[in-house]
């Protein structure tokens, strides 16, 4: 697996921008079964190994996992504020849940559990995600769980980029690269309008 | 036309995060026809006059329009780093080009366009966006247009939310409310699980 050519400038923009804790967060579009597109933020827990796939977490409960079993091909959005950088990602989405038979995506997803803190860790115990809250707050003040084991519906989530558009506003004029991968698995480059 | 619980919400989440420039740029997910999703940047121009419809603009030639005009439904993320709020707007998006016969519409196309600075207006002389870029860069650098009146390619764009999300970090637990506009135009409010 080489490196793409993106990755390079994704790492560059994730270090200049890492002053900002927030720069580690990316919106995911997906679409829903009715056609509809849906869009929330996820935080970027690094690349698989020396992978061009990106790494997120959710509880395997909520929509974006019944939207990624419908319609596998998501578009990440990640804005930098400090360097002025957008990258759009498209690809494939990949569920790393409790029952995924991959050893090296469950490792990976055993790894990514461990290395939470407790109060992400917690938030896995909670009630199920976006159902009507009971006006009962306990159920969201548990001990958080052990960092061995996974519970059941945590969930890895892989991003496999096949196309990868970079936009930088501070250039004059604003400079636009789109980077595709083809059929043999060679990454193009090419500068296109802003 | 009521204000809407969540603009409430919203207009103090922009008041508190107004050191931040970048905090009136949010996310737009929206489907091409292929059934896959695109998701990029844009930057609120604030709601039209006194209804609950968000504007932005954008370039009639953008990959944008035709996917609206293929799928009108699209999804907001906006994330506010200060407070550590996300809202998901979600909604019908209404196009307002240079033919759109609505004379409010066009009023507010037209006075969006007199708002913007001379480099924002300058960018609707650019070449066709998402193009291949001519290594002449001379084109990027031509007068702004007139303030005067929109330039044919500049288009105003409204989401009309239908369903908000308000999701709020800084509270424990984290709170997340859901509203939704019912038949009778009126919006329903729902604690949820986060």
């Amino acid at each position: 697996m080489t490196i793409a050519p993106w990755r390079l400038l994704l790492t560059r923009a994730l270090d200049k921008n890492s002053n900002l804790p927030y720069s580690r967060y990316f919106q995911l579009a997906t679409v829903a079964a009715n056609g509809y597109p849906a869009n929330r933020t996820v935080v970027f827990r690094g690349f698989l190994d020396d992978t061009n796939q990106l790494k997120f977490i959710t509880d395997s409960r909520s929509q974006k996992v019944e939207q990624i079993q419908h319609q596998s091909w998501g578009e990440a959005c990640w804005y930098f504020p400090d360097t002025r950088e957008q990258f759009r990602l498209a690809g494939k989405l990949m569920l790393v849940g409790a029952d995924a038979p991959n050893q090296t995506w469950q490792n990976a997803r055993k790894t990514t559990w461990q290395n939470l803190s407790d109060s992400a860790r917690l938030q896995f115990t909670w009630p199920h995600p976006g159902e009507v809250k009971d006006k009962d707050d306990s159920a969201f003040f548990l001990s958080p769980p052990a960092p061995e084991k996974p519970l059941p519906n945590f969930c890895l989530v892989l991003l496999e980029p096949a196309r990868v558009e970079h936009l930088n506003l501070r250039d004059n004029p604003q400079s636009r690269w789109l980077y595709q991968l083809d059929e043999g698995e060679n990454w193009s480059t090419q500068a296109i309008n802003p």
